[in-house]
C-alpha cells in the first residue's frame, strides 16, 4: 500500500497515485497524465479508478483523459454546477475497495459545492483512517478559498466550517494529503511544509483553531482573493473534458525570420529570468519567467490565442510549455532559438529595462525626477498591510484592464515584493506604449532592509 | 550540420535526423516518432521535411505521423504500387536545400520499384557528396533483397545492379547511411560494423565486387529470403498511414485472475529469456524473447489479435511492447505481473521444457530413444549449407502452417544454431499439443564444437 | 520544509533527506550517497548534518562518506559498543536548528544500545512534533528486533518497551518515519503500507497495544530472528567507516574465456530469475535472484571473496552489484555477457534443475521415489507454524554449515513458501555435489491451494 | 564493431569508444570518464586499452583515471616532452587487435611532437583502413595548430605537412574521426559539419589542397593563435595524471550569507546568460556564460583559486562546474541559489551594464559622448580582417594583463562580434574599477547589418 505524490510545480498542484496489491487509483490527475500510468506499471498496478476532489478551476483535469487511456472509472461529487459528463457521481459514505485498502467518500462542500474528501483505511490493521485526501477544503496551514459564490459568501464559508469538522472527526492519526501546497493561487497562508496530519493541523492550523463557526465565517468573508480570467476556461473544459496534452511538450524552434512572420495576434512570452528580461528583450514581449507562468499567464493570454516563447534553452521552453498546457493555453507556435547577442547581431531591435536599486529609489524620493510615480503591483492584501508612502497600487494581474488609471506620459517605477512581479508589470506597460518605465529590483523587501 | 542515427534495436532499423542551421529533415522515421522532435528541438532545429527511401515492408512508417505533428512535408519516390496518400512524389534529380546542405534525390529501384537514395552535399565546401542515404539498396557488407517481385526476379535484380552503379558514382568519399544494420531481416550478410563509406564498400563489399551485371543477377536470384506474413499488413498501412503509437508504451499490469478472463483468441507471448521459458512457463504460451519479437512475432500473431505478455519486469514488458507497436501488432491487453514462483504458489499450472546438452544428443544418436526425431528449424539456407545427419527441417517461422508434416506422437528435439529459435519452435509445438518436446541448447554451435 | 524518502529496494532500507530554507540533513544515509547531494542541490539545500539512528548491522553506513564529500557533521548516539570514529556523540534532549525546523534527539535504546530517535518540529506553527524518525525502534506495524544481546535479552526488550513509550509521548499527530519497510530482515511483521503516524500505530500496531511491560518482554524474547554472518562485517565497518562505493556500479563485462580464468575462490552468483536458473545455469553457480541479494548473499559470500555475476543484461548486473556494494561484498570481478544459448553453443557445460508441480509432489507422496526426501528451507518460525508431514527442515541461510545433516546420496526436493528460496537452496546443494535435487515450484503456497 | 563519439560541448572535444566482440578501447578520454565504462558495459564490452593521440593542452586527460578504474593499458606516442608516467610508449607501425578489428599506429607529429593517428581495419572485409582517428593533426575543414614550438615554427609546420600526407595515404574510403569539432580553441577554420572522410577532406579541405610543402609552411606560420594560461597547467597535469573528477558535479548551494563569508581570493563567476548579467549581477563578479567557460575561464582563473558560481538554476551550475572540472579549475566552493530579485530584496548590492543598440552606437559616432572610446575585444585576426574605424583593440583574454593600456577615467563601450565576449570583457573592466562601461549588443554583426 503506497501513496505517491505527483507535484506540478508552479501550480503547486498535488495529485496522488495510490496503489495496493495490483490495483491503483488516482486522485485529481493533471492533464499530462502519462506519468500515472508509467508509475503504476512500475509498481505492478493497474489504474481502475480516478477520483476528483472537485471541479478544478485552476488547471485542466486529466481525469477524462486518463480514463480513456486506461478504461478507469471517474468518480466526481454531486452539485458540480452542471454535469461532469465524463464522471459518475459519488456521494457521502460511498466506499471503494482495493484489496485491504478501503476508500470512503466524504462530502465536504464549501470551497465548491461539489467538493469531496476521501479517507483511506487499511482494513488489515484497524478501523481508523490512516490518511485523507482533502482537495481544496483543508491545506497544510490553511483552509480553502470560499470566494467562488459571491452571492452565497456566508453560506459557503459556513459549509466549509462544517466540512472541516467532518474531516477532523476522522481522528488525529490520519495523514493529510491536500490538493495544493504553498505557492498555489488557491491559498495565501499555506505552510511551507510538505507533510502534516489531522492531529497536527487540528492543534496548529490557525483557521482550524477558530472555535466559533461565526468567527470563522467572518474571517473567511473578509479575505480577498484574485480570480484570473482563465479560471472560466478551466471550469468549462473540466465539465466536458479537455483534449489530451500534445505528444511532444517542447515547442518547435523558430528562427528570427520565422518570428517575423507571426500573426499579429500572437503573444510573445519571454520566459527567461527577470534579470535576463531587464538586460535585453524583444520589443513588445511579455515577461513571465517560466516558474511564474501558472500564476500569471492566465491574466494576459486569451484562450486560443497564438503564443510564442523566448527562452534561454529548449529545456526552459519545455518547462514553460508544460505550464501553459496544464492551464489550457496551448496554442503554442514555437520558441525563439536565438539568444539576444545573436538576435541583435542581425541588427534586430531589442529593449532593456533599468533595474533600480533601493538606494536609487530613496534618492528619488529625496529628489523626485520629473513626473515620477512609484507603482506597487502587489496584491491588495499585501499593499493594505504595509506600503511605501507615495506609491499607488494596481494589481499586476489587473494591469491590462486598468491601464486607463495610469498616464502614459508619466515616468513609472514599478515595484512589488522583490521585483519579479514588477518586471511582469513593467513589460505590460512597455507593451502598452509607456516609454518611461523602470523596475525597483529588490522592491519592498529591499525597502524594509533599510529601516 | 549533423546526422544523428536513431537505431531501432531488433529490427536493426536505422533512421536519421539531419540538421543544419535551424532546419532539419528525417529519413525513414519509425512509428514512435516523438524522438525526432525532441532531438531536433534540443539541437535548435525545426523538422520541415521527411524523406522515405521506400515503402517499408518490415515496420510501420512514422512519416505520416511525424508530418501531422510537425507540419513537415513527406517526400516519397514514384511507383509505390499504389498512392502513398500522405506524401508528395519526388524524382531523380530533385534537390532540397537546408542552408548550405543540399539533398539530392537518386532513383535507385531494385529492392522495390519506389526505392530512392539521397545524397547530401555541403555547398560551403565542395561539389562532391559527403554522405548518402541508401535505404535498402546498399547496406554495409551487403545489398538489398530483390525477392519482392517474384515474376520479375531477373529484371529487378538488374535494376538493383544499375542503381548500385549510380550510387557508387557519387564517389569514394561519401559516407554510407543505410536503412538497416546487421540483424535485420532485410539482409543476411551485412557486416557487423556500423560505419562505412562508398569507397570502402566499392572495394570490399562482395556484392559490389561482382564485375558482371549478369553474374550479379544470377547470384541475387539464387538467394532465398523469408517473408513473414505481417509484411503484407505493413505494406497496406504504409500506403495510407497507420495510427500513432499509443501514448504510454508499457502495457497494463494484469493479475493472474485477470489473465484467466482473457478472450480465447488472445495470444500469450512469453518475452522472457530462453532459459526462463525452459525453466517454467504458462501452458499454451508462445516463447518469443523480447529482442526476437521484431523478427518472429510477425509469423505467429494475426493483425488485430489480442496479445498479453509474460515478462520478467515492467521494463521488459515495455521493450516487447515497443517492438510489437513498431510492427503494428498493437492490440496489447497487458502483461502478467506475477513471476513463476508466485504464479505456481497459487496452485496454477506451469510447464517446463528440458534443455538437452550436446553430449545428451550425441548419446541419443548412439542409443536413440523410442520414436525420436531431431528437428532443425534454421533457415533453409543455413540447413542446406550444413546440417546434422538424421535431422529433418522445418523453418521456425513456417512451423504453424507445416505442422502436418510432423507427427504429434513422436518425440522431437528441436534445434537451431544456438537454441533460441529452437525454443520458439518448441513452444509452437507444445501449444499445438505435442507432448514430447525438448530443446537442444547449444544446437548446431555446440555440435560443431565437438568436431 | 520537505522530507524526501530514499528507499533502497531489497534491503527495504529507508533513509531521508530533510531540507528547509537552504539547509538539509540526512538520516541514515546508505553507502552510495551521491543521491543525497544531488537531490539536495536540486532543492537548493546544503547538507550540513548527518544523523544516524543507530549503528546499522545490515548495511554499510554512508555517513562518513557523505560527511567527507560535503563537510557535514555526523551525529551518533552513545553506547555504540566502541567509538564511531567518524561521528560526534549526541544525547537525549540535544536540539539542532535548521531555520524554523528543530530536530530533537531522543535516546531510544532496545534494538541496540546506541539507538536514537529524532523528532522534528516546525517552530513557525506549533510546539508538537510533526514527525519522528524512529530508526529500528518502531516500524509500521512492528517494533525492532531485540536479539542482538543474547545475554541481556530481557533487559533490552524492556529498554525497547520504555523507548516506545517515550516515542509515543510525542503525540498522535507525529508522522512516522522508520528506517525499514516491509521486506527487511529487521522485522518480520511490518505492514505492507508505506505511511503511518504515531496515532495510527498507537491504536493499531499489535506490539504497541500490549499494555504490560512484562508481556511485551515475554513476547519479544520468544521471537526467533536470523543473523546472517555479514552482519559482523557491517558492525566493524560502521565503526570506522567503509570506503566509498565504486564510481561505476555496473560491473565489467566478461567473456566465457575470461570466466574460465577466474581464481578458484571466486563465487559465481546467478542473479537471473528463478525460472531462468531452473532452465539452464552454469555448473557450480549459486542462484540468488537480484532482488534477493540483500537478504541472502550475506549467508554465502565471505568478506573480500571475489564474485562474478551471471545476469540477463547489464541492467540486472548493475542492480545486483548495487545490492552487493551496499552490504560490503564488493570484490566484484565482472559479469558474464553471454546468455545460455550462446554459452552452450560454444559447447560449454550447463545444468538444469527440474521444477516440480504440486501435483507431482502429491503423487510422490503416494508413490515415493527411491530414497526421496522433501526438504523445507523456510525460517524455523514459518516451519513450526505449519509444515508438510514428512518434510525435514534446514534454514536456507544455514544450509552451507548444516550440510552434514543431509545425505548426498538421497534425492531431495527442496521447498519453501513459493520456490524462490528453494531454488537458492537447491543451488547450494548442487554446488556441494548433491546430484539428485529438484525444486518444488509453488511450494507451500501451492500445497495449501490443494487443501 | 561500433564507434561511439563522446562529445564534450564547449571544448568541442571529441573522444571515442570503439568496441568489437566484447572488447573496447577509448581514444582520448576526458577527465569525467565514467561514461566510457557505462557505455561499454551497455554494449557488453570490456575496456582494455586507452590510446592518446597526443598530450592534450586544452583539457585534463582521463587516460590515467580510466586506466585505474578498468585496468586498461594506456598507450601514448614518443617525444611527449617528458615521461607520460601513466602510459606505455607506442610507435609507428605498432598494431593492436580486438577480434577482427586491428588498430595501427601512425606517428603524425607537427601539432605536437608526440602526435599519433590511429587507423582502424576490419580484417574480415578488406585491407584498407575503414576509419582513422587523427587527433589534432587533421580536422574537418582544417588542420592542427603548429604554434606550440615558437623556436621551431617552420620545422613543425613541415612535420605536420608530412604527417598529413601519411594520413591521406590511407585512402579516400577512410572515415575521419578528429579530436575536435567546430568551436574548439584548437582550430579557427573547422567546418561546422560533424562528419567527413579522408576522400572528402583531400578534395575540399583548403589546407590539404595546398600542393606545395613550402606554401603550407608559409601559411601555417602566418597564423595567429592564442594560448590561455591554463594550457600550462594541463600540460603539467597530463604528464603525471590529474585526480579523478569529483563524485558529484553539481556544486554545493550557498546562501547569500555564505557568499559573504568567502575568502577574498575567491573568484565569483556569473555563468548565466549575457542578458541576465547585463540586467543585474553581483558587483565584482566575472561574466562567463556557462557554454563559454571552456574557452575563456582559463584566461581569468588561477590554478587552485577558489571559485563560486552565480547560476540561474542547479542545472546551469552543474554544466558550468563540469566545464571547469574538465580544465582543472575545480576548487569549486558552491553556487549562489538566490536569484537577483531575492538577492536584492535583502538589500544587497547589484550592478547592471547598459546594452547599447547599433543605432545608439552610430549616434555616438555622430555626437561622441565625452571621453568615449569603442573597445574591440575580438581576436587580433578578426580585428585585422575588418574593424570599425575609431575602435581600439585588446583581446578579451589578454585584458587583465593589458589593463594599463586603458584609462580608468574613460567611457568604454565594449564590442566583439555579437556582444558575448564584450560582456565578459566589460565584467573584467567593471571588476577592475572602471566605472563607465557599457556593451554594444549585436556588435560587429549589427554594425555590418547597417551597411
Amino acid at each position: 500500500m503506497f501513496i505517491q505524490k505527483i507535484k506540478s510545480e508552479g501550480l503547486s498542484h498535488l495529485s496522488y497515485l495510490v496503489g495496493n496489491k495490483g490495483k491503483a487509483f488516482v486522485i485529481d490527475p493533471r492533464r499530462d497524465c502519462e506519468i500515472y500510468m508509467e508509475e503504476a506499471a512500475k509498481a505492478g498496478c493497474r489504474i481502475t479508478h480516478v477520483f476528483e476532489t472537485h471541479r478544478n478551476e485552476d488547471l485542466i483535469s486529466g481525469a477524462p483523459i486518463l480514463a480513456k487511456l486506461t478504461g478507469a472509472r471517474v468518480l466526481h461529487g454531486p452539485n458540480a454546477m452542471g454535469d461532469v459528463t465524463y464522471a459518475d457521481t459519488t456521494r457521502d459514505g460511498d466506499t471503494y475497495e482495493f484489496g485491504n485498502l478501503t476508500l470512503q467518500v466524504l462530502e465536504t462542500p464549501g470551497h465548491t459545492d461539489d467538493s469531496l474528501s476521501f479517507a483511506v483505511f487499511d482494513t488489515d490493521h484497524g478501523d481508523g483512517a490512516v490518511g485523507v485526501f482533502t482537495g481544496d477544503a483543508l491545506f497544510i496551514g490553511d483552509v480553502g478559498r470560499t470566494d467562488f459564490y459571491p452571492d452565497r459568501a456566508e453560506e459557503v464559508a459556513g459549509l466549509l466550517y462544517d466540512s472541516l469538522q467532518k474531516i477532523l472527526a476522522l481522528g488525529d492519526q490520519a495523514i493529510l494529503y491536500p490538493a495544493h501546497g504553498a505557492g498555489s493561487v488557491c491559498g495565501d497562508n499555506m505552510a511551507d511544509r510538505e507533510f502534516s496530519s489531522l492531529g497536527y493541523e487540528r492543534q496548529y492550523n490557525d483557521r482550524l483553531r477558530i472555535d466559533s463557526r461565526e468567527r470563522f465565517i467572518k474571517e473567511k468573508i473578509a479575505e480577498h482573493h484574485y480570480q484570473p480570467p482563465y479560471f472560466r476556461l478551466m471550469e468549462k473544459l473540466n465539465l466536458t473534458g479537455a483534449d489530451p496534452a500534445p505528444r511532444v511538450t517542447t515547442p518547435v524552434p523558430l528562427s528570427p525570420n520565422e518570428f517575423h512572420d507571426l500573426p499579429d495576434t500572437t503573444a510573445i512570452i519571454d520566459v527567461r529570468t527577470v534579470s535576463a528580461f531587464l538586460g535585453a528583450h524583444l520589443p513588445g514581449s511579455l515577461a513571465i519567467p517560466a516558474p511564474m507562468i501558472p500564476a500569471f499567464a492566465g491574466w494576459y493570454i486569451e484562450p486560443g490565442q497564438p503564443v510564442v516563447l523566448v527562452a534561454a534553452d529548449p529545456g526552459q521552453a519545455r518547462e514553460a510549455a508544460q505550464h501553459l498546457i496544464r492551464i489550457g493555453l496551448d496554442n503554442l507556435r514555437g520558441f525563439l532559438t536565438t539568444d539576444m547577442p545573436e538576435w541583435s547581431a542581425r541588427g534586430l531591435p531589442f529593449h532593456s529595462l533599468p533595474a533600480m536599486h533601493v538606494d536609487d529609489i530613496r534618492e528619488r524620493f529625496r529628489n523626485p525626477p520629473e513626473n515620477w510615480q512609484l507603482l506597487d503591483v502587489r496584491s491588495i492584501t499585501e499593499y493594505e498591510e504595509e506600503a511605501i508612502d507615495g506609491s499607488v497600487h494596481v494589481y499586476v494581474g489587473e494591469l491590462p484592464e486598468q491601464l486607463d488609471r495610469l498616464d502614459g506620459n508619466r515616468h513609472y517605477t514599478v515595484m512589488c515584493a522583490s521585483g519579479a512581479r514588477a518586471t511582469i508589470a513593467a513589460s505590460v506597460l512597455e507593451r502598452a506604449g509607456f516609454s518611461r518605465v523602470d523596475v525597483f529590483l529588490g522592491s519592498f523587501g529591499a525597502w524594509k532592509s533599510r529601516d
